[in-house]
């Protein structure tokens, strides 16, 4: 890893994001237009043709779900239970209740808060399949009260999904499941087909094609952000571990060889040390050379003079996951502006929120922290305001309101209110 | 308009959303690139060629300020006043605050919710310049404690912008406000120029070159929702009044020829009374012509048999402004599921949210409201979780965190926790 001594706060983690190339584009509005005209016939087309298996239906059976818990180890069924349990404790705390206030003129205001009706969550393929995932994105939809969650993901070439994803999902209860996969899964999602009913809203991370599709079809349903590479920054003083800060570095790193590991230490000692376990570590990893090239590629230690300018340098870079391993971290937690998930100590390693912990590892990467939040329970919420105007407040104001339409050129909202004292 | 009875809910108002043609994205790709290559040298250049006016600096002076207030009555910069604080108190009851939990092992979890540094306001040009929209989108965004509000909108052949859009930003205490418009301001928000710095989120309706280009600067910077056309959805049963429902349908339908008005009601009498009403009423109006193409295209009358099926066209339908003008309005609220905003009874016409109320006029159109809500003080918010971990905790469950870890095939993640216990 690169150590830079730096004395102002001019980095940046900022990357262009990737809205694909012309044909890729071209790809995927070919998909979806095709999608929404041969409704599951052209899914099962595009799946023998990316995921290379002929499917004779997209829905996962009972079967299926049968095989996956014979296949997964009791204790680990028991761990996911724990830590769904966790993740429905804290996103239960998120909660918002409709609102109303009345007015000295009897008007009332207010906003009611309800559940969409229903989501779509996309589950990656091939390694990314993560019972965590699933977790981290249908309990949040469930605690909000959203009534149909539907999880589409694509198949291997046995035509089925990973046991722990499929386990994750039965242990939430979610019945819906379906064994499609790419840009042709979002603009089910989106559209509907015979089989796949359309959903209001599309979370979740995918490959370009899945990106892309996302961003088409915004609009016409919601969607999550669009999930750049994902980041650790660690923030540290002298009183931090190096060997501690080098392990988290590499949770991060192994992940993929876009991921960025960063290190904003005070102590040019440590930085020195960090490099040195960062080594050691990487060799003896069985993801040995996606942490490596993880971390020759976008690894850095930054050793700046004074805890102040770190904490600048940590706020520019607006990181997705950020550890605090100073010696007092709750004193600057004011001060640091922008970050998806802050741990606070050597106790809360990244990997204690990943999982377990309860907050959502469904984060803003990419420097996105800056305006986006992790997932959370007002995602699958939405606000409608109410207004009840009493009799007393038209007849004191509706003529200031004529006036103000009428500024605006707007005649017949002027018009509106005076037919009221006809 | 057309009068339509029917017995089931198999109604619609969402009509594709419109991103643009081949030629007119490359159009804007083209001029997002100039912008980050040439900067305000670009938005010079853009605005004579699209806006037709050589301007010398692009920020608005204080003599554009003054000669603003001087061309508007006094009377009216009251009632901005007034408007203005009474938005400011109903967004003052949105904000939220972060919020800790600890539990019996010590460990604190917790949401840090936050302003965003800086947004950007597009206000578009024309006769669609509203003090209203400056009112509307700039409150909430101070109101969450944003500290940069930068605006920009189209300069008219002047070389200046509307005195009540100048006016309303002022009152506002707004200090940037740009002179640029097109999807070159949005170029100028999402990627900064030597005047205009770069915004973390930009708001506010335009042009279809000024939503692709939000479309395209998506996740460098958040933006709010691509606007669609307007609707106004009355619901009412026989003891509504058919002149005060016709010109609420005519205040919506004078905005633009593509608004949708449409009533639902339980009596055929009154639909056909509005129908003639709205004959009568909309050949007086000065915007006519837009009213009378809007009502013919896009105005529908159904008429069902009971309330009941009137509340689940309502539903499908999921209109931005929502007028309940039955006997009982707030005896069906719970059931009304989807709309921006709910005006109930008949002293809450439209126009009163539109501008004075406090509600945000800023609501999801085209059917959006299934998945998207007013513009709220959320909106300029973010949160980071917040996790702590105590040593006891990590003791009871480090082991299960790494299981779940190796389950998914992270070993590091397995290490960086195993790490601690060296």
């Amino acid at each position: 890893m690169k150590i830079t001594r730096i004395t102002d706060k001019k980095v940046s983690l900022r990357r262009t994001i990737d809205t694909g190339t012309e044909e890729q584009r071209k790809i995927v509005q070919s998909i979806i237009s095709t999608v929404r005209s041969d409704g599951d016939k052209a899914l099962f087309s595009y799946t023998e043709t990316f995921d290379k298996v002929s499917l004779s239906s997209l829905k996962v059976t009972e079967e299926e779900f049968t095989a996956a818990y014979e296949e997964l180890d009791n204790e680990l069924v028991e761990i996911i239970r724990e830590a769904a349990a966790n993740i429905r404790s804290f996103h239960e705390k998120q909660k918002r209740e409709s609102w109303f206030s009345y007015n000295d003129e009897g008007t009332m205001l207010g906003q009611k808060i309800t559940a969409l009706d229903a989501v779509g969550v996309y589950v990656p393929g091939g390694t990314a399949a993560y019972p965590s995932s699933v977790l981290m994105n249908v309990i949040p939809a469930q605690v909000a009260g959203v009534k149909r969650i539907v999880i589409t993901s694509p198949p291997n070439q046995q035509g089925t999904l990973p046991a722990g994803v499929l386990v994750a999902a039965k242990e939430l209860g979610i019945a819906e499941i379906y064994k499609v996969g790419g840009a042709q899964a979002i603009a089910a999602l989106a559209y509907g087909t015979e089989t796949i009913a359309a959903v209001d809203k599309i979370m979740g991370p995918g490959n370009i094609f899945v990106a892309l599709a996302k961003r088409e079809v915004f609009g016409i349903v919601d969607i999550d952000m669009i999930a750049g590479p994902s980041e650790i920054v660690v923030l540290s003083d002298e009183t931090a571990r190096a060997n501690e800060i080098a392990a988290d570095l590499l949770s991060q790193a192994e992940h993929d060889k876009n991921s960025s590991s960063i290190l904003v230490t005070t102590s040019m000692n440590q930085a020195e040390e960090v490099k040195l376990e960062v080594e050691k570590q990487v060799a003896t990893l069985p993801r040995k050379e996606i942490a490596k090239a993880s971390v020759d590629t976008y690894g850095h230690i930054y050793v700046t003079d004074d805890l102040e300018t770190a904490i600048a340098v940590v706020n520019e870079l607006a990181p997705e996951h950020l550890e605090v391993l100073t010696e007092n971290p709750l004193a600057i937690l004011n001060d640091l502006k922008h970050a998806g998930a802050i741990f606070l100590g050597r106790y809360s390693s990244e990997p204690v929120g990943d999982y377990f912990a309860g907050p959502n590892h469904v984060l803003p990467t990419n420097g996105t922290a800056r305006f986006s939040s992790p997932l959370n329970v007002d995602d699958f919420m939405k606000k409608s305001s109410i207004i009840s105007y009493s009799e007393k407040a038209f007849t004191n104001n509706y003529e200031k309101i004529a006036k103000l339409a009428r500024l605006e050129g707007l005649e017949a909202h002027a018009r509106a209110l005076e037919e009221r004292r006809k």
